[in-house]
């Protein structure tokens, strides 16, 4: 999948810049560097200029442009009048007339100063916006921090970049998502869910194209060794130009601006003579820097204890799906179409993690692989989900410079923007999941990928973005593969991942047959035999000829099993292999894959942006944090308060809880002595979305998170009341109406 | 913890053997190697030979070694009457004469005959018992194998050995045994959930002692360089021996069990002995074997693109949870008892995995790290408990030779046989979960750690061993581990990991005090303030002088700030480091940590085994598998079958689909054409509780799996019957009286 690419979000800005692939210094990084993700593997042709010279054209008529060539202009004005001046004043001109040039001068100044002014405010405009969403990052991740949502890994030994922990808030929030995840798509589509190991031995990665295709770019500090990503340190120097340097040019501007928007396409030597060229060098040393050279992102390590079998930590989970797909299809009655799912930790070493929750090396994927017959994509749930309307962002809009727009699902599909209706069912499948989670429907996207971001065999794919403090971010992927990863490991380990269809006649062609004399086998193998057995029957073509070819020879042959870590000796007599003519009753072929992976702690990091205000404190003297959590995604649904510290209270807190539990409501007692503010304040930045407050042993408060609303519920009955809440059973506005209010205890609240 | 041990059963013949520690023999081996897992370190002194003469003479006394004796005493008996007879014939002596020695001489061979199938009788007993639990193994591995419970990890790679997928009903059975222990401890007693990254540098499981201890021996065939256990090899070597080879001595055959028995406690040396004097060679080539030496158990990797971070992949969860600590107690309001729980995946690198399913190189792990402080480790809720009864199985029970007895956990408490009540509490709360998921309580013991298997610094030590075809399984460690863990990461962290308790009277101690210049620094630093400053005040006490000297005398210093990945330079300005004197006002101490610890894979293959059962089909003419999983665990609670391919059924058996689909009971549809009988023999094997066939578009059936009891309830209600049955709101007798049954379709039935 090609979640997680190297740029993780893409503006429109910097699609201008893209569409200029037709000036000049363009084309020499029109080709695609090969893209860091495996799966995305051999360079497509370069794109066609398809830029409208009014997208093209745009890009100069920008306000920032037109203000550099203005800056430029009064620039050279003011030089021309101080030239004019200096003149008269060496040809002992009149004073008059030097005072009139003088004055000319200034205004020109002025004049200069004025359009300096606007230049500055038009670049950091941005930057003043990028100002207030750090301000409101740096809130939300101190709250995180703060009240253990996330932790960074092994803090107490200094931690280690691009690990955190999820802290008990954290975990029940990504337990919660995780649980939903399942619900909606697993349970509720019947999707075959697998569990497979991290440690995957190499030549499934080699296969997937991981081994080789799997890198990031790195240079290195020449003299300290220190490692930084190339594409980084040449997106900084552009960035901090752009932003702090106000006497470029409006032509030096477009080509920085230009090269931010190819980064991604950038080959390593590309990106080494941009570096040279703008004489970039180690951030912190000023040390010269190496040329760029790929790394690979996959946490290496050894399988056994021979040293022999090289394994690296999965960097997603879809492989372990692909190799399982002839079972999962034995599974699923030979019948296609079917989905296997998978939830499981994937890690990428990157080379210096930024963007804080974004960029990590160890994460949770939630991976869905849908396999269908290339000949029927259609999708019989489709129309459950083709009223829909949200924001899309298809391949047309993003090219002719427009912002995404609402589009209705079903029109979508129907007029062919998007590829085929099952991939339109998981696209209304992730807004659906994505806005119940709590997501922000308008600042959630399905950005289509143009067409030099895709890979060759892709028919289509979307990435479902999300709008966060860092900008655009690609939580969800949505691909349609075709058959490129069941071939690539049909091809790689012999073994045919194919589907199935009868024929109306049946056909004659020529096979390879292995047959293994299983009591021969027993006798020399006894308990191995199956292993020897099951290996023997998994060699592909090439390796059965040959040994084929070794038996009639010498009469036996040494034979690797993989599963027994060793070489056995085969005789003539154990196996027999053929060719044999055999008549096929069946279309035989290679099923389609539409793929949605998700980002589980992408979506949980732009969750937290989105769910989290302030409000002022009741005394107006601070801002209270508030996350607004819907219940499913609450860590604790409720909270349970004696108004104050009196044995009676406790007891029936105590009773409280205990009915809680037994209708499995997740929540937690505060004996503190803090007052009912505090403490309210409190849960409200844990998302806690009901407090009950016991102020008697016969009725207690209900207050609601966002309202702030209470109302007056009886001991026995309260339990169920807010179990009815929380399972989306009843809504708070008909709670709302059917209890009395409170509102003496206003005087307790914040 | 000590879970997963080298040998993973401990059968109370081996105890026996470990009794004779007094004999000469044994004495050569009473020193315990350093046991392989790491948070087990320094050894203890050997144990006292406690033995008890009676216990030690049982072994000498069992039927085997008195047939031994036998069989020795028979043999020379026969030899010397073949010599008689020899001399006899010899001297010419009369013809009845000879005849008369011959057939005593026949008469001795008879009697040797009978004695040796007497002993072979005796011996292969077990073997015979061994090949019954190996066929019953057999047919629940072939289950679960073709109905996908578990498949073997990359399988048309030919897989990897000790890696294992969790296919479809596997995962399902998975992830309900891992929502159930979340329910069943985390919530209902409040524990604090974290998630740590699997990655973890050196420095974290160099303090935790895996780093230098986490090892099992290796042996090499010297030639190939195929790597072998040396312990698996010796024990392979001696059952052999014991088991085939009826020639030997009493004698022989009890140091041979001698050496069984105490083969965990054999140094490198001790090993490397008695496998060069025992010959053993290489088991595939017979070629000679290396000297044993330790092979590190953790699959390494390297952290980063430097090269300079090693890592490993960690192997249990628990370290997440220590190095956590100091953030958990101040969340948890500072205040003691609390837990701390981590679900998560753990790699050990395995030498040659064996025992299938049981020895894995990855696997869940669930821990529970209850803090406690070491003055006070009553529990509130153990009453809960404490009348729990079950097997219980003290040191001094083995000791004796005895078997595991009932114990009520009240009493056993009290006694003071379990250390204290809150380690109580725990082995109560296991004993509860193993069981409501189905695990047999008469194949449930907790058997405490002898004296020689417990870490020197633990107070006392219990495993969860269930009874399967391998033996006795330890499946949960509950050890109450003293301060051990927190004291070796406060030690090489430097970061007190300690709890408070307030003094009546303030003290004055001398402390080291960093204050940095937040201001300073940030000017220097900017976005990296807040990781400097972190950095500096997590120093421990040696480097703080070290910076303090180099500050003083230079002006400046480089310091290593991990979380950047870089040095800074720090300048004398901008962080102060002194010696103060401080006044406490609070008792400061290292908690006791008692830790629960779950092999998920283990309980669940145990589960496996306790669940499964065959039963005739209806013809007769074959044995029906069937998993009697609860409700809590089975895959899929229900399936629906229309009774026969007709519309009107499909569209019943779809409606009733959705309404489950509502309820959130998982099921399954089942339009196959295969007779009833068929869908619910593939449906028991799958362990799925309830069928619904669909016969009429007014009533449908429910079928009781292990009963085969069918009631007929209406369309509109059939959904919330199996709800509240599988919800445990109802019991299926309360239904089968309160709904008429259904007897007709039984000829339907298998």
């Amino acid at each position: 999948m090609p979640l997680f690419s190297s740029s993780s979000s893409s503006s429109s800005s910097s699609l201008l810049a893209r569409l200029a692939s037709s000036t000049p210094l363009a084309s020499r990084f029109s080709i695609p560097r090969l893209f860091s993700l495996p799966r995305r593997p051999p360079p497509p042709p370069p794109p066609p200029p398809t830029a409208s010279p009014a997208a093209a054209a745009a890009m100069d008529r920008t306000a920032e442009d037109a203000l550099r060539r203005a800056l430029a202009d009064k620039q050279a004005a003011v030089e021309a009048q101080g030239n004019a001046v200096r003149a008269l004043k060496a040809g002992k001109a009149p004073k008059p007339e030097i005072d009139a040039a003088i004055a000319a001068l200034n205004a020109l100044k002025i004049d200069k100063a004025g359009v300096e002014k606007q230049l500055q405010a038009a670049v950091s405009g941005a930057g003043d916006g990028a100002l207030t969403r750090e301000a409101f990052r740096h809130a939300v991740v101190n709250t995180l921090e703060r009240r253990l949502f996330y932790i960074p890994s092994f803090k107490i030994y200094r931690g280690v970049a691009g690990l955190y922990d999820y802290g008990p808030p954290g975990c029940a929030v990504k337990s919660n998502v995780l649980a939903y995840w399942r619900q909606h798509f697993v349970h509720e589509e019947n999707m075959l869910e697998v569990d497979c190991p991290c440690v995957t031995p190499e030549i499934v990665l080699k296969a997937s194209g991981h081994v080789d295709k799997f890198t990031d770019l790195m240079v290195k500090d020449e003299k300290t060794g220190t490692c930084y990503r190339a594409d980084h340190l040449l997106k900084d120097f552009c960035n901090e130009k752009l932003q702090k340097d106000l006497s470029i040019s409006a032509e030096k501007a477009a080509e920085l601006k230009l090269v931010l928007a190819t980064l991604d396409d950038l080959s390593a030597d590309e990106l080494g003579a941009k570096i040279k060229e703008y004489g970039i060098a180690a951030p912190d040393t000023k040390n010269a820097l190496s040329d760029p050279y790929p790394f690979n992102l996959m946490f290496q390590t050894s399988i056994g204890p021979s040293g022999l079998l090289p394994g690296y930590m999965r960097p997603e989970t879809a492989q372990g799906i692909f190799v399982n797909f002839k079972d999962l299809y034995y599974y699923n009655g030979n019948k296609l179409p079917f989905a296997a799912a998978q939830i499981g930790q994937a890690f990428r070493n990157e080379i210096s993690p930024r963007q804080g929750l974004l960029r990590v090396r160890e994460f949770t994927l939630a991976e869905i692989e849908h396999f269908v017959d290339p000949e029927d994509k259609s999708h019989p749930k489709f129309s459950q989900v083709a009223d829909l309307k949200f924001l899309m962002f298809p391949r047309e809009q993003q090219m002719s410079g427009q912002s995404a727009i609402k589009t209705q699902l079903g029109e979508a599909v129907s007029k062919g923007t998007v590829n085929n209706a099952t991939l339109g069912y998981f696209i209304g499948r992730v807004y659906l999941f994505l806005t119940r989670l709590g997501i922000d429907k308008d600042r959630l996207r399905f950005r289509q990928h143009l067409a030099n971001e895709m890979a060759h065999y892709a028919a289509d794919c979307w990435d479902a973005e999300i709008e966060c403090s860092y900008g655009w971010i690609e939580c969800v992927g949505i691909a349609d593969r075709s058959a490129y990863d069941l071939r690539a490991h049909t091809e790689k380990s012999g073994v045919a991942l194919v589907a199935h269809e009868k024929f109306a006649e049946p056909r004659e062609v020529e096979k390879l047959v292995i047959s293994s004399n299983k009591k021969k086998l027993g006798l020399a193998f006894k308990g191995n035999q199956k292993m020897v057995v099951e290996s023997l029957e998994a060699m592909g073509e090439e390796e059965a000829l040959q040994l084929k070819a070794a038996l009639e020879s010498k009469g036996e042959a040494e034979f690797l099993v993989c599963t027994l870590g060793k070489s056995v000796i085969i005789k003539d007599n154990m196996v027999k292999i053929s060719k044999q003519k055999i008549r096929e009753n069946q279309r035989v072929f290679t099923p389609s894959v539409i793929e949605p992976s998700f980002g589980i702690g992408r979506i949980i990091y732009c969750l937290y942006e989105h769910s989290f205000y302030t409000r002022p404190s009741k005394a107006g003297d601070e801002q209270l944090n508030v996350f607004r959590f819907p219940p499913l995604v609450a860590p604790i649904k409720c909270t349970v308060f004696p108004l104050i510290q009196k044995p009676e209270y406790e007891s029936v807190a105590q009773l409280i809880s205990r009915s809680l539990t037994v209708a499995g409501v997740s929540h937690k007692i505060d004996i503190t002595g803090n007052t009912i503010g505090k403490r309210y304040a409190r849960t409200d930045e844990l998302g806690v979305p009901f407090a009950i407050t016991v102020d008697s042993q016969v009725d207690v408060t209900i207050r609601e998170r966002d309202s702030k609303d209470q109302v007056r519920v009886s001991v026995g009955e309260v339990a169920s009341v807010v179990k009815e809440v929380i399972d989306g059973h009843r809504t708070w506005s008909d709670v709302w109406s059917s209890f009395p209010h409170h509102t003496s205890a206003s005087a307790e609240d914040e």
